[in-house]
């Protein structure tokens, strides 16, 4: 007999997550009640991920659970958020008890490294889909915007953009490597880590922040728009890895890490005397100027043929 | 041709809702970007509408709408929370813009209504649901809680318990009605009208709260078991509405009033010397006493026959 809603919520989503003080009532209420620091902004953010149009309907569980709070996380990074508390819509089309085991274990998990406590939520019989909220701190007056580029900045991405794409490509057969490149860049798809660390850092010290889940050139593209500029890349300059350039090549490989989504790195500006600042912010992973950013509307791109419909990033609806 | 996301996002989910001083940064960034005010606890819920789960799969896109933000209003009123800031993750099996306008002028009028602002959200493509996050606020330590019952307290539910339910049976042909039955119980269903209002007045009177979306036995029988006690109800004096006394007899409408889920009232309980106070609470909706909590565990009703499954509430998984 499928587990019962109520049962399943006790046991599988309470007291998921970080332990925190500030959560003052979690699961099993009306709603949940936190209490948030003094002197600082709420940074809210909710991303569904569903079966067959972010991930493959047969992903592992323990993916999904990680991938539906990791978008969450790479929203509230882009704004040098420190994420607090986290509320859960799952859609499921049974009570397959073992599914949801592994998903809430993917979830704790990521939701324990970066101390976020699961409040609440709900679930409901239907397709197979997650929707997180994420609520996050930032002193006030101190978020990344998308907007706040200026002409002359340069232009950073974090960690090595393109792989997650090569990682659902290979999921789907439309790719194939070696067995040490599959797993690494299956890893980067199935588990992404999100840049909290590095977006806390970068307050104060970029001038306009996005996080890359549409695909670098559109994302690049809306910070551009948001700040009223453009931005001049150059592909040779992309930190491609070498698992990714060794099973795509070149080519394939710059395409992927331009206009792939899923990558939850991040993309920002900033002044060039900043550059030894960033180059030093330990944060986990290291940042790569790609390009600049110039006074005139539009992304450009040297050093690589361009992909047909490169630039309009990721859009649900309209492909 | 479909309308694209990013088009769809801007045309029907930017600026909506009511205005407010304190949304810092809406619809347009990787998050939204609110102030909560000093000396408050924030309340986070979140809760879907799945066409075929909670509403037919031709219900009118307005009420959908207006029902995606309804259920989550009930939730912050049982908490005695004041609505802020919503974000909607909205999954649409196509870009059909002219079920998308209605859905958005149906959240919109309900959120101005509320002084909600739509902060954000995820629109995607999938199988037609709907997921709201709604945000409020309360002075610390005066939420609203399931537990703070005490035997001898009196049992309150407002309005007319069943009538949502009975409008879903008509919708789905199961129940028969008059015209003018059938447009009132019919609206009940379709846009129902969450207690916000009532939910603030009961800060500091009510003991205990929750709101009536499972079923009113099931809802009480979660009140009790979080605040240790049982209830003694008497159905001869549930709030039936003509409507709903005509269109299925005593016998059926207690069962409807006592069982059916969708009704956006307000159960709660408070000491009987609270009673004038709470019967002049005007706040657009009148509380009726139905019963009494005992100090033993369980809910038992008197003056009908209860059916079978009374008291489980609702469960999308067990049934």
């Amino acid at each position: 007999m499928p587990i019962g809603e109520f049962e399943l919520i006790e046991r599988y989503f309470s007291g998921r997550g970080a332990a925190r003080a500030d959560l003052r009532l979690g699961v099993g209420d009306d709603a949940a009640l936190v209490s948030p620091p003094p002197g600082h902004e709420l940074v809210l953010a909710l991303d569904t991920v569903a079966a067959g149009t972010h991930f493959p309907p047969d992903a592992p569980a323990r993916s999904v659970g990680h991938r539906a709070l990791a978008v969450n996380l790479s929203d509230l990074a882009a704004m040098g958020a420190d994420p607090a508390w986290a509320l859960l819509g799952l859609s499921l089309p049974s009570g397959d008890e073992a599914w949801v085991a592994e998903f809430a274990a993917g979830l704790d998990a990521l939701a324990r490294r970066h101390g976020v406590a699961l409040a609440g939520g709900d679930t409901t019989r239907g397709p197979l889909s997650a929707t997180v909220m994420l609520a996050g701190t930032v002193p006030a007056g101190g978020a990344l915007l998308r907007r706040g580029a200026r002409p002359g900045e340069d232009v950073w991405v974090s960690g090595t953009p393109g792989d997650a794409g090569a990682g659902l490509a290979l999921l789907q057969g439309r790719l194939a490597a070696h067995a040490e490149a599959r797993d690494q860049l299956l890893r980067r798809f199935l588990l992404p880590e999100p840049r909290v660390e590095l977006g806390l850092r970068l307050r104060g010290v970029a001038s306009a922040c996005i996080d890359v889940s549409d695909g670098l050139l559109g994302d690049l593209g809306k910070l551009c728009a948001a700040s009223g500029v453009g931005a001049s890349l150059d592909a040779r300059r992309l930190p491609l890895s070498p698992e990714l350039a060794e099973a795509s090549g070149f080519e394939a490989a710059a395409a992927l890490a331009l206009t792939a989504g899923d990558d939850c790195e991040l993309l920002f500006t900033a002044p060039a005397a900043r550059r030894s600042e960033i180059e030093a912010l330990q944060a986990g992973v290291s940042c790569r100027r790609i390009g600049v950013i110039v006074a005139d509307g539009g992304v450009t791109v040297a050093g690589t043929a361009l992909p047909r419909d490169a630039g309009h990033g990721f859009d649900h609806f309209g492909r």
